[in-house]
């Protein structure tokens, strides 16, 4: 992959205006209060499996619309409360496997790692267990992005994103976990969704943002010809004439929207040869971010950012992080 | 593309046992008698265009569950009742345009084209404008084949087949047709679509059914690697150990258990380098159908089967078919 | 696709240099001259096909030297002379069949569909029947941008404008059409004819040009990667040090030159993600079209243009401009 | 590549019947006959290189029709008439360079390549000089495989054998050549050209042919997916119906029917991996082979064949057979 | 993917003849005592990383001809000695990072990862740290697989399985391993090598050989076109008349040779769409295998094989056998 | 391909700045001192071929570290010495077969055709015959551009440039060759290491560099994403933290440093849709090359540069240097 972005200097400046609705934090205030009135009614079912230095719970609540979303939750034995990380995951995965998921109980975090509805039913490595019960309010393409795009209510990121602030309240629920620490953190879409619940539950610890998605939507579909971007292009080549009605749905989905209200310490990482998340989306909205903040560039990768090395700085951010406060 | 199936005069016999849930008709008798009970509501809206030979409708009615399903309705201006082809639509595409569907109406015919629910979306050439507002049990593959594939009473084709059937009420019901002419047609998705409803709309006066899908699932999983089929196999080998129940529900979806059911006359096509549909598959089903039958058979296409030409020997076949009656 | 060629405003204002050789439109004087020299000879064989709101004529006529050019002609049904559209092919297709060809009838036009020679003997959705008997003063390469390309007397589409401008004669001749109501219309390479013929042809009526091929072959060679501009370029790796003469010859063929010539109404259409016609070759001949004119942007869009969009705002254009006559 | 045909033992006796029209020898007894009646007109151009070791000359002479055909003559300097190896090319590509084919004057021959008409215009190792001016009578697939196809008159691969049975008369004619001992040569389509040469000129001395294109067409087109067989195929799948009157033309044509005629003795060479020319098609053809005969197994191998090792082959083998004189 | 291999049935009694030279277990006796003369000379590195469950060591040792060979041994805090698994790396993949290795740690195991020496360069989601400074007799293909395949001393897998054998004796010395259960595993190439060692080192407690690869070369090679096994193929093609000489180094290193002597227990694992390694080439080496076995067969799946759930499947069949000897 | 790089008035100026390590010359200085202590050993074996005008030898001699390195020479038969051609060879090549080698003869040179060492293993055309018995110092991603990249002493090309300047020497002190007139030459790779010698041995007499590899690094890496130098991205995407250490071992091995030095006459090429080897490296060579030069630029053309035409090209150019001298 050849460079194709703007150069290391100018992405370092790049600070786009931003395309924000009137009622950005109406629309949110608003679902998510909807939200809350519906019990959270999360269900912790321990799963057999022989791993001794942890304990595994096939986790499920009441997301969106009551809609039940599953997860892992995977604690390490411990005296008492511990830190927690809300997992998000990237585009077309699911949940996996509770053994894929022993970093963070290894470095001494429970992890809750939520599934992305509707996704996960053909990622070999990663099967998903979550329906999408709502099928959106127009054809889509096939794949996720455009599922209920021409209206912000009945987008699938509102669900998407309501379920992931409200695994949050599960995790803080937990008596295993110290509710005053926990951190969201993701990759990709997971990355994406990590920065907007960053931004609507203020009172998480920190996120972790890797090579995020979901950012920065119009420079993204016409600088890059891979998916999941395309979706929305081959949508919007089908479906003429909605282009100003998606642009406003986007708006309300719209990372750079959620960095400008992040406020809590954020961890982004960012590739410079990612032609899937493309580094000028990512630079876009870290510079937007208005809490404490770093980012890791990563020069010569493509979408898999840093990869391991990433997660190794993870492990010493947030141990630093954490035993500082 | 080279041949790949069994050889012609194997397809000629090939007539496999059948994999038949015992409630098969109870199923469809029951899902077809819940949506009886619910208003078409059918709405005819002129479409503004100058095409003074025909008139347009935008057609919607409700579908299953009562969902808005669309269409278009184009008729000839001609002083009695016509008869009506009802045509399904191929996997991905939608509806299109009005002006795609005057061939039917320059024969003579009325015709009423149906969105397939959820479809359509990013399809250049054909947009569609129905949503699918249920959006399944489980996460699914990208795609409409897994959506809801757990279950039969959830599975996407189950409203898909009903919205087709109720299309036939549509068409029936409407002034300017013959309600006793009614065709029902389509190629690969729309081929599978038409032979559903010829088997479970016994009424109609024939089916043309090219080159169809969603017909020996079992075989077409395992012969060919091209999608849509493979979207099956990529949820199988994601979502392991649901093998049994996505063959259980796939028996109540199976063209080859409706064209059992098969008593009106009908016109198939098949390719014999199609490796979308293979043609062993459609033989399967051609050689189960009851009814009086023809198939034309083109040695050197793949899955555009016969394309215009087979138009064409629709427009004789039905010619001298409706004009015998 | 992502965008790729000049911003939507500088493409507006793109007007290139022209490369136009001194004795262009002698050339084509001489050429039509030639041509008009031998007998149209055209024949209507009346095709036998049940579509009682149509009549179908499987067309022939003498083209360029004289040879057999096929075609079909569709007519409604009408109690005097209908406008005509005679319609132009895209690269690799041929006339199809009848029943593709049924949109401008049903609109109240006569159509004359004209094969291009030599093309149709492998596009599965539009068979051609007509020959090339000639082929070429050197070697060329797959496809028909080559053929005869080493001088302008000698090249393929010399042959292709000549035929295409003796069809409008076909139809401007023939009883059931308004000869004074003829409109040329074709996308890419059938928009690449049309505009040409326009301008050879002042007396048609309008012009219908959608996504034109043919046009600013020295900035199309240089900034796309895709065929068929790219059968040039691998003409010109092979046969080196032909480039001069490849694009002298080229010179006389150039949708540019045509272009500033045009002076009979417009209708163009150009999508903005074209990578196979790009918008700014498409943009150069528009803003030089010297007669009233109109363009459609496709922001989103491939080279499938406006596809059915486009075709309806056709519909309502004709519909205005010969109304308005 | 894995095994796709046959394996070796069933291979070593594959000699399926042939289908040959009852007047092939008629067909080209006519054809020669009418080639003959024009004046072969070689003109020798010595060609400035600074290649002291040799003599090079731009060779052109009339070929079918009369229409000039060109070749390199390249001829060791030597004290009396040597031996000639006339060359038929491969598929796509023209006689390129005098430089690339040195090898046959190094080892005492003179080599006359010839061109294979048409062909060359985009091949970049080996671009061709020589026209087709003849077009075809019907519409063609890209390429060469098609044009005129419908009629064994009319049909391309006539105009290229003819010219290339005049090919070894030019050879023959010239002062520096031994006229008896003339070898014709080629691989892929080179050694189709070169067994049908063979075949219709039985004077020549040997036929070396690798992995022969041309050759039992039936099978061919059945089993691989690869061009240029597949041009068929796509001509096949476009003009439907035609399928009879093209395997009537290719009768003519196969090599099947001109190794029956083969009285020469031949060197050939297979591939056992070879899905371009599958290695069934390659021994039908020698198992028909009437003269003495070796075949070349090479069995790790796709269409390259034996590459430079065969060639190394043929030098032996052609050094032993004319010694042995 | 399609089924392309054998049906299940005849796989499960597929036990084919093998190729086995007559000094194979003088060869390995040979290689091993060379090696075993090497002082072992393991380094155990701490490695600073916050993860408390575990202990992280930089393991280095002297494998083959004393080259330093690299890997992670994590090993969970525990009281005494603990079982430990060796885990060898897919083809192409290196070492990773400590934290990609925690299951087994989190499952009461130690584990110890090891580099496949050369290899990890250019796979993102695992880099190696090991050279392999002996670069081979002959020219190679891209990859290893062809490194020193012209002599089986020289071979490439010789100094793999030789480093793989020790890291064995590696963790047997360590102080925190029970040397008495030890457990080799690894998927493809790690398969492969696991199976190996199994059946050089008896004393091993149990092998878990998931989708092995250098196993039943010679069919392999015949039925896939997919890399690495077409790496030999390439390696074939291009070094002609080398046939008998690479054919006879893999029979030193074929999996189904060590399957044969294999006498520990051993779970396997298969997928019946693998056409990296097909499912005959892995039922020929389980059919041969010796010891108590089992085998999970996954129909859907290529060759991700079971992925988490057969990984699952070994925490529970580890437990079992481990708890009861 | 359409254009990429710099335009060509841009590139005709474009001489970027170089990174050249302060110790270049000392680098070099010793490596070939150490080379030159050992025996050079050159065996020059009769290889028995019936081409009788001119003699085959099958070369080897001591490379670095004493290696032994293959190669052909082939000499015409004359009366007295003749200047010689070195040729190395294009990247995955070997030296193929003396029939492949017989130009350079024909034109009165002898030639002498380098192996590059461990290439040739799966290269259809030009199989190898040489090892590169030391394997890196570190893992390496497939191919050879990164074998031992992590160190200038232990990268793979200071091995190759070893072997190639002393094959200078071999050529230098056969009986047949004329010393005073040695010529280095190669493409792409090839060229890279013939501009390389060329610098190192200022006694040859000129250099014919054709699209050279290996030459600006940096840029290279940055705006291809075409191997062989992406194999660098891979590297550096896996071993992250190395890019200082392995742009300083480039910088001992950049042709533009080698051009810097370059004083003897020297025939390049260039093509200007390369996006192999991008025009821009291969001007910003040429821009800094010392001596007296000539470019011939092929403006349509990708890495196949100027192919069989650039060889004519020198030809002559040789023919007149060499006559001139």
């Amino acid at each position: 992959m050849p460079l194709f972005d703007l150069p290391l200097e100018r992405l370092r400046e790049y600070r786009p205006e931003r395309d924000e609705p009137a009622d950005f934090d109406d629309f949110w205030a608003r679902t998510l209060a909807e939200a809350a009135a519906l019990d959270l009614a999360p269900v912790f079912t321990p799963y057999e499996i022989p791993l001794p230095a942890v304990e595994v719970f096939d986790v499920s609540f009441a997301g969106w619309d009551g809609h039940r979303i599953n997860g892992w939750f995977v604690v390490p034995k411990a005296d008492g409360p511990v830190p927690c990380v809300v997992q998000y995951i990237g585009y077309s995965g699911g949940r996996g496997f509770p053994h894929d998921h022993l970093a963070w109980p290894a470095a001494g975090y429970a992890v809750l790692v939520v599934d992305t509805r509707g996704q996960g039913g053909a990622n070999i490595n990663a099967p998903g267990a979550t329906a999408d019960p709502h099928g959106g309010g127009s054809p889509q393409a096939p794949g996720m992005m455009t599922r209920g795009i021409l209206a912000p209510e009945d987008y699938y990121y509102r669900r998407v994103f309501t379920d992931a602030v409200r695994a949050v309240d599960v995790a803080a629920a937990h008596p295993a976990v110290d509710g005053g620490r926990i951190v969201v953190s993701g990759g990709s879409q997971g990355g994406g969704i990590a920065q907007a619940v960053a931004a609507l539950r203020g009172e998480v610890r920190a996120a972790l943002v890797d090579v995020p998605f979901l950012t920065h939507f119009r420079r993204a579909v016409e600088i890059t010809g891979r998916d999941p971007y395309q979706e929305i292009v081959r949508f919007l080549a089908t479906q003429r004439g909605s282009a100003d009605q998606v642009f406003r749905t986007l708006s309300y989905f719209d990372g750079l929207n959620f960095a400008a209200r992040g406020r809590v310490p954020a961890l982004y990482s960012v590739a410079l040869m990612d032609d899937v998340c493309p580094p000028s989306t990512v630079f876009a909205a870290y510079n937007h971010w208005q809490g404490p903040k770093e980012i890791a560039v990563w020069p010569w990768n493509n979408h898999e950012g840093g990869g391991g090395f990433q997660k190794e700085e993870q492990f010493r951010y947030l141990h630093k992080l954490l035993s500082d406060r």
